[in-house]
C-alpha cells in the first residue's frame, strides 16, 4: 500500500534507501533512443522496457542518496572528547525541554550537538523542529531523524547553537570560514538564545589572532570588483575574492554571492563592531562575518579534557568531565581509549 | 516560558502574529545612531531603547507576516463552486488516509485543494508531510497549519495535485505559465500519482488552442540569446523573452533562469512529447513547460457546477455536484448563493 | 569568408539579424526523432536534415533577436518633449568629449540620453564604452550600436546618468520601482559624476510624497520573513514583499534576492541617510533603494517643455527650449506637434 | 581632465592600478560613525575626512585588483613547452586575421593561446573582441588587453579556443571539471569552428578512462536529490555531489547551480550522445558535459615536445617544434630550459 512505509521521524535516509527501488522511473531513464511512447498506453512501457535495459541496473546494493552518512562517530582523541563534552554540555544547560524551534549551526563541534539532542529520546523531540544553517546541518538532522523545519514558517527560534571560527573576550565571532554567515546570522538573530561551541583554538583575546585569512565578506556578484577596493582603501590591502578549489573561478555562496577575505590589523580587530558597520554599509556588500553582541555564552573543548565556558557577562567558567552532566561511563570511556592528543 | 507557545500544527501566521512582539531585536532596529555599544551591558541596551523609539513601533495591531491570508473564501460563482467540486472530489479519490507525502502544487483550483485535506481532520494530517511547488503553495500549507516538508527530505511522493495551463485529451499539459514548472515537474514525476486540477477553461483537445502564450521554456541566463535563436529556427518564430512587470527587464524564476514563451504551429503541438524532447535538449534549456505521459487523471471544473474526469487510458467521466462525495448541504448553499456565471 | 560581416561598432542587433542564417545548428534542432548521428561523418547530418525539416523554418523574414527594436519615436507630447529637453542638455552638458566610460541607467528618460549620445557621431564614441545598469540599457547600448562595456574591466566611470523614482530637495532619490537598484546604485558610487533625468512628476520636496509604494529594499530569499518583521518594528507597518505578475510568487531580482517595498512616515523619511543606515544594517538587507549625497544635479522636464535642474549645492536652474542647446528646429518641430498633455 | 586616462586598448588591470587612488570613495568608508552628513556641503566632506583616516590607507603601492596578474610565465618544463606549441600551433591555424568574434576557454593550455594571440598585434586584435566562458579566461582576457564582449551581443563566434579533461577518438570531450561546461558548451555551439587545446593526459580513445571523476552534471538545487537517485538507475551507483573546499556545502555554480558527478562503465562510455541524451532529459538537468560532434581538432602537447592533432574527420598529424608555426629561437630556449619532465 503506497505511504505506508513513510514513517516521519524515522531517519530520512534510511527510509530513502529502502524506498528507492519503488521510485517513479522518469522516461527518459529507460528510453535510450528517445522514441515517442505516445503511442502505447500510459505507462506500462515505462515499467516494460525495465527489464530491457536491467543491466544498467544495480538494485542488490541500492547507493545512499548523499554519500557518507553523517553519524557521530565515537570520539577517539582527547580534543575529540572535550568537543563532545563542550557540546553536551551545551545541549543539556540550553536545550530545554520546553524548546520546541531549534537551529543547528556547522563546524566540527556540532555534529555532537545533534547526538545530544536525539539522545533527549523522541518523545521530547517528536514536537520539535530544527532549523539548519547549511548543507551540512540540513544533513546532520535528517540523518538522525529529526524533523527540518523552514525559517520563513518559523521566525521565531528558542535557541540556536553554531560553531565559530573565532570567540573574542566578549563572545564577538569571526564566522564565514565556511561561507554560509548570512544564514547563520539570520538563525543567530531569530534565536532568542545563541550559542556558541568550538575547540579551544577559537578561542582568542583579539579576533583575527588565530583566524588569519581575514573576515568574510559576502557581496553581490556584480559588485565585486568595486567593493574590494573599497576594502583595501578601508585598511585590507590583503583582501582578495576567495577562489573555488572544486570549480573554476571564485567561490559561489548559497545564495549567489562571492565572498571577500579581509585580514584587517589588529587596532580595528579590537572594534568589531565599528569594522562591522563601515564594510557592511559599504554598497554590495550583502553580509559581513563579524558576529557582535549575540552570543549568549560560548563552550570551548579543551585539549586536557575540559570545558571552558565563556559568558557574555563576562563569567569564565571551567567544567571538566567529572562535574558534568555528561554520562561518566561513556565519557570515561572515551577519554580513556584516546592518549594521543590531536596534533 | 520561552518556546511552550510553538505549537507544531497550530497555524503558523498565526504564530507569527502572537509571537512578534517578543522576537529578538537586532542592534540595528533600536540604535539609529549606530554608535558602538560595546560599553554596555549585554543585551539589556537593546530593550532599553524600545522606550526611546516607540513612536516608530505600531504593536496596537500588529502586521501579518505576509500581506493576505490565503483562506479560502466561500465560491460565490458557480465556476467556482465547480472548481471546488473539482478539488473535493480529486482529494477525496487520491488523497488516502495511508498516504503521507503529498505534493501540493498552485493554481486558482488548488486552495480548494488545500481545504479538502485539511477537513480530513488534524489526527490524519498530522503525520503528514507537505511539499509545495511554490510560494503559494508554501502559504497555502502553512496558513492551513499543515507541516512543509522538503523534496530533499522526501524525495518520494504518495501523490501530487496541481493546476495546469492547458491539458489535451491524453493528459499532456502545458504548464509554467506561473514560470514554476521545474519545481513543478520535480514533484509531478517524484509522485507515485500526479493528478492535475483546473476549470473547463483548461480542457482542450491540443496544447497551445486555449492557452496562447506560448510553450514556456526556462533557460539559464547566460545561454538565453542563443535558445531563442534556437526556437526561432525550431518553428516558433513569435518566441519571445518573458518580461517582467513588477520589475524592469526579464522575469527571473526561483532557480535564478530566464523563461522564454514559444508559440508553436498547431502540427508540432500534437506531438508534444517530441517537441519538448527537440527543447529539452538545447544547450541552455532548464526545462520546458509540456508534461508529457505524467497525469494520471485530470479533474475540471464546468461552467454548470459538474466536474469532468478525464483518464490516462481515455476514459472520460462526469461528476456532478448530486454524485459527488462532497456534503451535499454546504455545496448546495454555494451553488444556490452564486447565480452570477464568471465571465 | 568568416568574420569579415562583423564590424563592432554596427548595430549590434541589424548584425544579427543579418547572420541569424549561418548561426551554426545544434543537433537536437534538426534531429527530432534524437537518433544517434555518432555512425555519419561530421558535421554533414545536421546540415542534410535541414531540407527535410524545411517546413519548420521560416527563413524568409528571420525573426529579430530581442522583440521590439528600442529606438527612440520622436516625442508626441509636451512632457515627452520635455523629457528628452532634459535628456540632451544633461548629455550636452555632462558627457564631455573627454569621457571614456559612461554608466547608462533605466527609465522614460534614458532612452533620449542615448539618443543625444549617438548625435556626438560615430568618431567621438568609437573609444568609449558603455556600462549598463539593468537590461534595458543594455539593449539600449546595443541597439544604438554603441559598446558594451562591464563594470568589472572598468570600475571607474567618468559619468553615470540615469532615472529616479523620485527626487527631494537635496538631490535624496528612491530608486528601485525597476528592482535594479543595487546596480544603478555601484554605477552611481563608482561615477566621478552621477546625474539624474526624470519627468517633473519626480520632483518632490520629500521622499515618499509622490511614490508611495514605499522604498524599495533588496534582501536575500532566506532572510525575507525576519528582515519584513524588522521593517515593520522600524516603522513600516505596510511592509509587504513585492509580488510578480509575470511569475507566480515574489519578485526576484537580477541578483537573485526579493523585493520588499516599506513605506515609511514623512518624518522619517526626512532623513533618508538615517533611514538607509538602519535598514542596510539589518541582517539580510542587500541594498536600500535610498541614494543620498550622491547626485550632483539633476534634470526634470516639465510639462511646458522647459527643464528645471537642481543642484547639490542647492542651486535651481530653468532651462528652456529657447536657451538650450537642443538643436532648435528639431525640438521645435516636435513641441509643436504636441498639442495633447500626457494625462 | 577626467577620462583621458582611460585608453580602450591598454591592459585594464594595469589601468585599474593607476587610476585606484582617484576612484569616488563612498560615504561609507570614511564615516564610521554613521553620522548624518546632510548638514555639510556635498562632496567636500568626503574628501576631507580623507585625511582623518589616513592610517587606514596605504597608497603607496596600490593594491592589485585581483591579486595574482595571470600573465603567462615562459614554460619550464617540456611539457609545458609542448602544450605551448600545441596552443601556438591551434592559434596560427585557426584564429585567422578576418576572425573578429573569438571564444575564450578554460584550461591549463589556454593562457599560452591568449599570449599567441595578442602577438598577432595591437592591430589585428584591435577591431576584435573575445568571449569569455569562465573567471580564469575573462582575467586572461582583461590582463591582455583585449576588448571583453559579451556572448548575448554576439551570439555568433567565428572560432572558439578551449581545454578539455577528456578527449576521445572521434574528438567528443569531457569537460566541466571546472563546473563551466553550460558557458562552454554554449560557446562552443555559437562557434562556427570549435577547436580544443590540451596536454597529452587528456588525449584517450574512450571518456572516462583517464578521467574517473566521473560526468559532470549542472543540476538545479531543487532537484538534485531526484536527479541523484535517476543517475544510480542509469548506470552510475557511484555518483555523488559535487561537494566544495572552499565553501561548505556543494559547489555551487556561476548559474547557481549544483554538480554532480558520474562515473558510467565503459560500455555507456563508448555511445557518449546517447548518454548525454538520456542525461539531458532528466528533469532538473541543466547541462550535462558531454561534448559530442563539436570539435573540429584537437591540439595535444606531447611529453616529447612535439603535438598531435585529431581531426573530426578521423586524420591524425603530428607537428614539432621543428616543421611548427612557433618561431624558432623563443621555443628552443624554452625546451632547453627545461630538463626535467611533468611527473
Amino acid at each position: 500500500m503506497p505511504g505506508t512505509h513513510i514513517r516521519p521521524f524515522l531517519p530520512a535516509l534510511q527510509r530513502l534507501r529502502c524506498s528507492s527501488a519503488k521510485m517513479p522511473i522518469p522516461p527518459a531513464i529507460f528510453t535510450p533512443d528517445i522514441s515517442t511512447p505516445s503511442d502505447s498506453p500510459y505507462p506500462s512501457p515505462l515499467r516494460q522496457t525495465l527489464g530491457q535495459t536491467a543491466q544498467y541496473i544495480r538494485t542488490s546494493t541500492p547507493p545512499p542518496l548523499i554519500a557518507p552518512e553523517p553519524k557521530v562517530p565515537p570520539p577517539t582523541t582527547v580534543v575529540e572528547a572535550s568537543k563532545r563534552l563542550a557540546a553536551w554540555t551545551a545541549v543539556d544547560r540550553h536545550v530545554l525541554p520546553e524548546y520546541k524551534v531549534i537551529g543547528i549551526g556547522s563546524g566540527s563541534t556540532v555534529p555532537y550537538v545533534v547526538e545530544r539532542i536525539e539522545q533527549q529520546g523522541r518523545e521530547r523531540n517528536k514536537d520539535r523542529v530544527f532549523i539548519p544553517t547549511s548543507f551540512q546541518s540540513k544533513e546532520l538532522i535528517v540523518s538522525h531523524g529529526l524533523l527540518l523545519g523552514d525559517v520563513d514558517q518559523y521566525p521565531v527560534i528558542d535557541v540556536t547553537i553554531d560553531g565559530a571560527d573565532e570567540v573574542d573576550e566578549t563572545l564577538n565571532c569571526i564566522k564565514g570560514g565556511g561561507a554560509c554567515h548570512l544564514r547563520e546570522k539570520v538563525l543567530a538573530e531569530a534565536a532568542d538564545t545563541f550559542i556558541v561551541v568550538a575547540d579551544y583554538r577559537k578561542d582568542s583575546d583579539v579576533l583575527g589572532k588565530n583566524f588569519k585569512q581575514g573576515v568574510p565578506i559576502e557581496v553581490a556578484q556584480f559588485a565585486y570588483a568595486k567593493v574590494l577596493q573599497n576594502v583595501h582603501l578601508i585598511g585590507s590591502p590583503e583582501a582578495r575574492l576567495r577562489m573555488a578549489k572544486a570549480k573554476a573561478g571564485p567561490v559561489v555562496t548559497d545564495n549567489g554571492n562571492f565572498v571577500i577575505d579581509a585580514p584587517f590589523p589588529e587596532e580595528m580587530m579590537r572594534e568589531p563592531y565599528t569594522l562591522l558597520t563601515r564594510l557592511k554599509m559599504l554598497t554590495g556588500v550583502v553580509e559581513v562575518g563579524l558576529f557582535c553582541h549575540m552570543a549568549k555564552a560560548a563552550y570551548f573543548g579543551n585539549q586536557d579534557g575540559s570545558v571552558t565556558v565563556k559568558w557574555h557577562d563576562g563569567r569564565i567558567e571551567s567544567v571538566d568531565s567529572g562535574s558534568s552532566l555528561v554520562p561518566k561511563p561513556a565519557h570515561k570511556v572515551a577519554l580513556q581509549e584516546s592518549t594521543v592528543a590531536e596534533p
